[in-house]
């Protein structure tokens, strides 16, 4: 599991992995020469070695420096003209890698898209697992071992990571996982507070103190602005600014028809919003499937739950008790992945032009289905249980009708009478630890050291087979015996590597997402809530960052501009978070777990929908003003951004030949009135001379409009002759002070 | 009243209007010897003529048009570089006004610019009304007679407008005033549906209909939805897409200090982000005082009114009745302009270094007064009179105190025991009516009528008295005896012109946007209020049309991509009236303006609140899918604008020689592997070849790192033979089918 460290890659750039179907060997034979024509086609270098038993690994390199700079160049020019530079690349493409060097993540995009990217644009149009290129398992790079091993030793060591630590992590990965890492970190920074306030909330006031909700609500909605913030700051930072504009075809895209565009006479793949829209419609019904399917799962166990555990007294009890959580861990899993599937499919149907959109449809149909598995049950502890649980909990005898045979007697099985049965009173803040601290390290174990386990296990088994397939046949040769002895290391390497899973950034984010929304919805249950998530949030980010250097292949370097979607699912978690946190304070402060007289049914309709209503109101004010605050505040970076905007403004109006501030000359005067004696000299102008000069002109040019229009600005031949007449217009003036005196 | 039409204007562009100070003649003179000079320094010639007795005319017209040409290309190519361009304006500016010629809007903005502009950027730096310029009055253009003539006529004949009367608009008077008319014509279009569903729920239903509700809150978000797409379409058709970017700076900003930007080594104006927000913190205490202002002076008028009307029986009553309405009249205005001098005194204090950002605070607070003033009655006979007064009512006694003198006997004046008093049922719907109808026709005669009739009569009143001057002493000259005989009819008219108050479209604006506010807030309590609204808004707009055309100066041009802050105000009015519906259908439906049994005081808090929060969450959802929908249709405008972009980044990569398909070529083939015969000769290579080629290799050269590296490319000497090389390799591979068969 790459535990030695390799310092060589043999500056390989991309690993394409290709594997030989098992069926049909002319047909891979033929791809697989189309594969390395028409990767030779767009200039890159290849070499080729054994894979597994049936793949083969192709080494990609960019071969010819120039042919490179010229992809790079016209990346640029797409920035540029998308607005993501602000400056024109220059024109020489030979200049484009020495006037400013490219990251390894840049690198790499460049390389991959020139793989991936249709032939129209210049690729050579491979697209793995998909339609003819299916052969081809996976394109991807190799990790670089040094780095992640100081990484990850690192990190180990720090406490927060560094700015200069997110911008390492961007310049080897990409953008889009340098922003999981940029939230992740800044989540976990601002985790501090409502951890310190949540612990002296415990220790002062106790689970459902209003005080919590407030702040813990206010804390929710200054995190998320102050991160939307960041986002921006972050892409300045990294000069990824509305990229997210550039959008990149999907290649699954089917078109209705080809038009041509009347304006370009460019060839146009359409397909109609208005049928998008119908096939979205479908969205409706499938959340409907989830909240039925998953609901119904969800709420069938937990009601066998608590009738095993608070109804039930027969024998196997102990045994029993199990059962709706096996229930649970066998068909909520199942069910999500068929509707993930399901909602995949939808999203294929849905058909959009864009990746971006089609990301973006997908995610919000996860959400839902995230939302439901991880939500309900807490919900209905909190919404139905707690307030109902005493008219609904004698209905659960219908099971008894099932368990009837293991029951000793009658009295066991009886549901107890209305009157007999309480609610038990610590099952919220139970289910509330098991979220904030059991799930979290169950998680952990499933995401982070499962794998680990599987791989080595996967290995061993092989290593075994091997052995013994040899020792019986001894014919099985391995695929490494033909590997030259120096690069036979660095082969098993790649190898390795090319047998690992691909890094989905998408599912740590979830789970961030999943994770916020516990703490927003319900946390004032729990008010250690925040101080487990802040532990675990370290833990996790060292967990991922072994994840993405040991146990995946290295990913493609994506561009983003922000963590996408997710930032909306944030937004409504925070947003409910003020209504169910209301709802909770106001059903359980005063008891421990119970009403506020102590009995669930005291609770007052009007009073619980008041302080909802008023909660809700209250944040989104809240949440108005510290947005308009936050938005108005300057930040070094977007003054940055504003200067070279208005540097490059600044440049073109100057290269137009019109800087700003030029301006035509005073047009000379054409009369000796200017100088300051002279201007007097005409100050005694009277009405009669006025009045002469006007009739002079009316008299002797004819009178047709046009020239009526020349007289009208003929009659002050210059500006010092307009000023001249104005003078001696104002001397004509009745102006109280002066005039109105010498009359009197 | 421009009665007469002139079809010439003497080709004038501008008019500035000077007013020689009373006081200091000297400082007059100067200013105006600079104002000319100013003018001629920038390329614009000038005439004098006298105005009225202590004001200056002075004519402006674009002298060279060749300067005129070259500050249109530079505004173009501002336009240019803030996105609202799409093409780069080609280099020659000769071309500029012949290539694209300009609109009598576009040429009036430019102008307009030239003359108000701040000198550093190439204009004369009139700002008219303030500090060094305040002896200018006015700096206008002059309407075109014969073109309002035929609006006017155009327009009474015809329902709609077209599109094509909305581009004559926006070329004549600018797309601000553009994007009204535009806003006024969709509003009154799509009013049409509420109008006809609200006549026949009026019909059918009654009031307090439920389904008049629901339909009239997915009016109000559709049409919000529409009307934002119908902005982003007009601002294609309009080229000003992004306009509201172009920041132009405001004249009277006061930086705190000037620094020089490291980037551009500019000298910055700089004001701090913070202490301004801490300035803003000050709307806090204005909406306060607004509240407790209006709020106090409101409901005190409104108590009385009550007491008065619904308690009070004693002498004088008939004339008592009215107390409470002139109280009103004279103390709201009153206090509103008071309030909305002090929001104008905090708004300069706020010291926003944009324009734009000073309109956009002045109007959002304009509309809190305007809400406060508006609403609070009817939202006081709904929400408290009804509820509340049989407890409140009897309190009202405390005025019983001052009127007892005027009481003839006890009797008259006691209050009503709480179970005598009945709520007038009548009340709540009256305040509609006279909001929907009596208001609108009282608004239209105080902002349409009254102008005409006050200008006539000062007319009148001056005439009168120079007949009366002429009588007596016969001395005083009008200033018209000097006009040259050709142009008197033309200067008669620019005087008028000069004394017309300034068209301010901000107005007319809120008074659309506070009439949605009652039609989206209130109009469940009378479904014919749509109907009345849709008359009064054909005639608004014919209004508004004389008003802007006979009432007003001719406005400056000014650019716009919406309708600016009002739409915020817009949604926040339909959000709000989906809280004010629902309580209102849930307390007065079924009996008629009365509690749901008929009595009020059974009105359920938890129901009511239940309504409103199920009302409040749906109306949230529906605007949430409706905007998406909305979103996702294309448009042919859009279609065109991202064919439009196309061209342009085509070009430019083009012209950048890298076409997006350019490709480089093939690499030929280096082996004479490439005939079909050739490729399968060397298909038979063995295992023991390749082995020993590696060898070869291995054994030759030195074991450095950058010789393996070397060596690990050299393998496979150019695409041919990495082919053949992976060829040889798959047969060697156990692929199930062929081999596995052969094997067995």
């Amino acid at each position: 599991m790459a535990s030695r460290v390799l310092p060589t890659n043999f500056d390989v750039d991309y690993v394409i992995s290709y594997r030989m179907p098992q069926d049909d060997k002319e047909a891979g034979i033929t791809q697989f020469k189309k594969l390395i024509r028409g990767l030779a086609e767009i200039g890159l270098t290849t070499e080729v070695r054994r894979g597994d038993e049936t793949s083969l690994l192709v080494f990609v390199r960019a071969a010819d420096e120039k042919i490179f700079a010229d992809v790079v160049y016209r990346s640029r020019i797409k920035d540029w003209l998308h607005g993501v530079r602000q400056l024109q690349p220059s024109n020489d493409p030979a200049q484009t890698l020495t006037s400013e060097p490219l990251t390894v993540a840049e690198r790499h995009r460049h390389i991959h898209h020139m793989i991936c990217c249709p032939r129209e644009e210049g690729g050579a149009g491979i697209t793995p697992k998909h339609s003819e290129w299916k052969n081809v398992e996976a394109v991807f790079p190799l990790h670089d071992h040094v780095k992640n091993k100081a990484w990850l030793t690192e990190f180990t060591r720090k406490t927060f990571l560094t700015p200069g630590d997110l911008d390492e992590i961007r310049n080897t990965v990409g953008e889009k996982i340098g922003y999981y890492y940029a939230f992740l970190q800044s989540y976990f920074s601002f985790m501090i507070f409502p951890a310190a306030f949540g612990f002296s909330c415990w220790v002062l006031l106790g689970n459902y103190s209003p005080i919590y909700a407030i702040v813990n609500g206010l804390w929710c909605v200054v995190f998320i602005e102050y991160w939307k913030r960041q986002e921006r700051e972050l892409a300045i930072r990294w000069n990824v600014k509305r990229v997210s504009l550039i959008e990149d075809k999907r290649r699954e895209f089917e078109s209705e028809k080809v038009t041509t565009d009347p304006v370009t006479g460019e060839k146009v793949a359409y397909f109609p919003a208005k049928k998008r829209l119908q096939r979205q419609l479908l969205q409706i019904p499938l959340a409907a499937l989830c909240v039925v399917a998953l609901g119904a799962v969800i709420c069938i166990c937990y009601a066998i739950e608590i009738f095993i555990s608070e109804v039930y007294d027969g024998p196997l009890k102990s045994i029993l008790v199990f059962l709706p959580t096996i229930l649970l861990t066998l068909a909520v899993p199942t069910i999500s992945n068929y509707l993930t599937g399901f909602a995949e499919k939808l999203t294929f149907y849905e058909n959009y032009e864009t990746q971006d959109a089609h990301d973006r449809a997908m995610i919000s149909k996860v959400f839902v289905i995230n939302f439901i598995t991880s939500y309900t049950a807490i919900f209905l502890t909190s919404f139905v249980y707690v307030p109902f649980a005493s008219i609904l909990v004698p209905y659960l005898d219908i099971f008894g009708l099932t368990v009837n045979a293991f029951a000793e007697n009658e009295k066991q099985l009886a549901a107890p009478s209305p009157a007999a049965f309480s609610i038990n009173p610590n099952r919220l803040r139970n289910q509330m630890i098991y979220f904030a601290v059991t799930a979290q390290v169950v998680n952990f174990a499933m995401e982070t050291v499962m794998p680990v386990v599987t791989q080595r296990g996967t290995k061993k088994f092989k290593e075994i087979k091997s052995q013994r397939a040899e020792k019986h046949g001894g014919t099985t040769p391995s695929v490494a015996d033909h590997d030259p002895p120096e690069e036979k290391e660095f082969l098993t390497r790649v190898r390795e590597e090319a047998a690992l899973p691909e890094y989905d950034v998408t599912s740590d984010l979830r789970e961030m997402c999943i994770q916020f929304g516990y703490l927003s919805l319900f946390s004032v249950i729990w008010p250690l809530t925040p101080v487990s998530y802040f532990i675990n949030n370290w833990i996790e980010l060292r967990g991922d960052t072994f994840k993405l250097t040991v146990e995946c292949r290295r990913p493609n370097p994506a561009r983003a501009d922000s963590i996408g979607p997710w930032l909306d699912s944030l937004e409504f978690l925070a947003w409910l978070g003020s209504i169910t946190s209301a709802a909770l304070v106001y059903m359980f402060s005063g008891g421990d777990g119970q009403g506020p007289d102590g009995r669930p049914h005291a609770i007052k309709l009007w009073a619980l929908l008041l302080s909802v209503f008023v909660s809700e109101h209250t944040f989104l004010l809240v949440r108005l003003l510290v947005r308009t605050a936050i938005s108005k505040l300057d930040s070094a970076a977007m003054r940055k951004e504003r200067s070279e905007r208005f540097m490059v403004r600044r440049k073109y109006l100057e290269e137009a030949g019109l800087g700003h501030a030029v301006r035509p000359l005073a047009s000379p005067p054409n009369s000796p009135l200017m100088t300051e004696s002279g201007e007097h000299a005409f100050a005694s102008i009277t009405k009669q001379s006025l009045e002469e000069d006007a009739r002079d002109q009316s008299v002797s040019t004819s009178s047709s409009a046009e020239s009526a229009t020349e007289r009208f600005w003929m009659r002050q031949r210059n500006w010092a002759e307009c000023e001249r007449v104005g003078l001696a217009m104002i001397d004509l003036m009745d102006l109280g002070t002066h005039k109105g005196k010498k009359v009197q």
